[in-house]
C-alpha cells in the first residue's frame, strides 16, 4: 500500500518507521526543508527521535501535493494547532485518513477527526491512539494501542497495516471516545507534573490519576462517547503513563510550572509541543459547554491560564469535604 | 478513642504515627520483643519505616492481650500469612476492626475481613485500602484513601478516625470490592516488575495495567464485588502505583525475577512480605473456581510456580489475537 506520514517529529517518524515494510511504499512529509535534509543526511531524526536509523526505503518528501498524490492511505502526526491548517489541503482526497494527533481544537470544541469531517469529508476517518513513546515504538519494545473508526471494517484495515509482533492493535468503534481520553490525559499530565514540581509523591498522584479518569469519563459521556473506552488503552492506559513517566513531555512541562516558572514561557521554550497546554484551555471550556463538574480541568486551568497559585490549589483540592467514593 | 494497631511493620507504625492526636490513645503492637526495645530506644523504625521520628505518647506493647485489652478501636497490620493466626486472639472482641491488610486466604478464598466474620465475628468490620506508600503518610505527604464497611456508619467512623489535612479518606460500601482490589493489585505489580527486569518499556507497563484491570474487575464482579470499586483509589489507583512506582516490594520482587531469580529465593531473601507472591497463587485459584479467563494471573502464577520461562510468557501474551477493545 502507499501510505504517506504527514508530520516529522518523533510520532510520525517512528510510525514511517514501522510502516515500512516489502508490502508498503512509505513516504515521510515534514514541513522544514532544513529538517529533511538533515533526516536525509544523517539516516536519522535527530531532533525528535534520535539514535533511531531510518529504513533506506523511507521516502522523505517536503512538498505536501507530492507528499499526499497517489497515497491510499494518510497517517496525521502534526500537532493539534497545525492540524486544521494541514487537512485543508485535504479537501479532494477520498482514501484513509488516519489522526495519530490528541488535541480538541479550542473555538470548535472538535477532536482532529471532527475536524477532518470538515476539512476532508470525502475521506474515510480512523484514530490511532494509546500509551506509546515514540522512542520505545522505535526500538520495537511490545506496545499496545487502539485504532477506532466510526466505520468498523476502516478500523479492521488500519489493524492490519499497523499491527506486529511487537504492536498489538484493538479495534474501537467509539472514535470520539478514543480522541477525547487521548487529548484530555494530556492536561492531567500537566497537573500530575506540577505535583512532582512541588515534591508531592507518588501516593498522591494515584489519588490525581483515579479521580482524573472519573471526570474524564463524565466530560466524554457527556459529549457522546462510550463509557468503557475511558478504562482502555487510549484512556486510562495513556492517563497513567503519561502521569507516572519520566519520558512524558507534558508532565515534564508541569514539573517546571511547579517549580515556579510560568506556563506561556515554559511553553516557549520546548522543542516538541506539549499539547496538554493548549488542550488545558479547550478541555475547561468544553467542560463548561457541557455543564460538567470538573475541578481536577478547572485547577489546571487556573495553574496555567489565571496565574493561580499552585500551592493553593493543592491546599484547596485537598480541604473538599471528601465523599463516598462512587 | 483507645485504638490499638496491631503490627509494627511499615504501615503499622506510620498509622499508628498518623493516629496519635491529643483525642486518641495509641497503642503499638508487635511480636517481636527485640524489634519493639529497638523502636522505644530509638523513638523510630529504623527496619521498616526508617528516619520517621515516632510520638512520644505512642505506647509500644508487646503482650497481646495487653493491647487489645479496653481497646475500642482495633487496626490490623499483620502480613496476610499470619492474620487468621492473629485475628484468632480476637473471638470475644466487640469493637471495630479495622484491616489495613491486603491478601486472599489461599486455602478458602477469603479477603481479609472474610476470615474476620470466622475469628472475630461479635466485631464490626471495616478495611482501609488505596495508593498509599507508609512512608509518604509518615511524612505526611498528601494522600487518599478508601475505608469500606458493610455498615455505612462504621465505614464513616472510620473516615472521621483517620481524615486528615494530609489524608484524604473516602467512604464505600463494598467492603468486598475494596479487599479484591488490593489483594490482586499486587499480584499484577509482580508481572510489571518481571517487564522491568527484562527491560521492557512504559508502553508494555501501561498496556499490562490497562487490561489488568479488565480481569480485575471481570473476577472481583464474579467474586461478588461492584464492578466500580475497581476503577477507584482501593482498586486502579492502588494497582497503577504499585506497578509504576519504583518503591513498591511487588514490582522489585517481580523485577529480580525478570532478571533470572527464582520466585522462591526472592521470597526467602527479602525483609518484608512481598504480598503478591502468596497472593498469586489465590488469585489464580480464585480465578479458576469462578471460571474466569484471567490470562494475566494464570501467566504470572505460572512464572512464579511453575517457573514458566518469563520471555516466553511475553511471546505469548503479544501474540495473541489482538481483539476490539471492549
Amino acid at each position: 500500500m502507499k501510505i504517506t506520514v504527514l508530520g516529522a517529529g518523533a510520532w510520525g517518524t517512528a510510525l514511517a518507521r514501522l510502516l515500512c515494510t516489502p508490502e508498503n511504499a512509505v513516504t515521510l512529509w515534514g514541513h522544514t526543508p532544513q529538517h529533511l535534509d538533515d533526516v536525509r543526511r544523517s539516516g536519522t531524526n535527530q531532533r525528535y527521535l534520535p539514535d533511531v536509523s531510518l529504513p533506506k526505503d523511507l521516502r522523505l518528501e517536503g512538498d505536501f501535493a507530492g507528499a499526499v498524490q497517489n497515497a491510499e492511505c494518510l497517517v496525521v502526526a502534526v500537532p493539534s494547532k497545525g492540524f486544521r491548517e494541514v487537512t485543508t489541503g485535504l479537501a479532494g482526497y477520498t482514501g484513509i485518513i488516519v489522526s495519530v494527533t490528541k488535541g480538541i481544537e479550542h473555538n470548535t470544541g472538535l477532536t482532529m477527526c471532527g475536524i477532518l469531517s470538515e476539512t476532508a469529508p470525502q475521506a474515510t476517518h480512523a484514530a490511532l491512539s494509546g500509551p506509546t513513546f515514540a522512542s520505545e515504538v522505535a526500538r520495537e519494545i511490545p506496545t499496545a494501542i487502539v485504532t477506532a473508526s466510526r466505520d468498523l471494517p476502516t478500523a479492521a484495515q488500519v489493524q492490519t497495516l499497523f499491527n506486529r509482533t511487537f504492536f498489538r492493535v484493538y479495534t474501537s468503534a467509539d472514535l470520539l471516545g478514543v480522541e477525547l481520553g487521548g487529548a484530555l490525559k494530556n492536561v492531567i499530565a500537566i497537573a500530575a507534573g506540577i505535583g512532582d514540581g512541588l515534591g508531592l509523591g507518588e501516593n498522591a498522584k494515584a489519588a490525581l490519576v483515579t479521580r482524573a479518569i472519573v471526570e474524564i469519563r463524565r466530560l466524554g459521556v457527556a459529549c457522546g462517547a462510550q463509557i468503557d473506552t475511558f478504562t482502555g488503552l487510549s484512556g486510562l492506559g495513556d492517563l497513567m503513563v503519561t502521569c507516572f513517566s519520566r519520558q512524558s513531555r507534558n508532565r515534564g512541562f508541569g514539573e517546571r510550572v511547579g517549580r515556579g516558572e510560568k506556563a506561556r514561557q515554559v511553553a516557549d521554550s520546548m522543542v516538541a509541543v506539549a499539547e496538554g497546554y493548549p488542550n488545558a484551555r479547550s478541555a475547561y471550556h468544553l467542560a463548561r459547554k457541557h455543564n460538567i463538574v470538573s475541578p481536577l480541568i478547572d485547577e489546571t486551568y487556573a495553574m496555567l491560564y489565571e496565574d493561580k497559585d499552585v500551592r493553593q490549589t493543592v491546599r484547596d483540592l485537598m480541604s473538599r469535604d471528601p465523599k463516598p467514593e462512587q
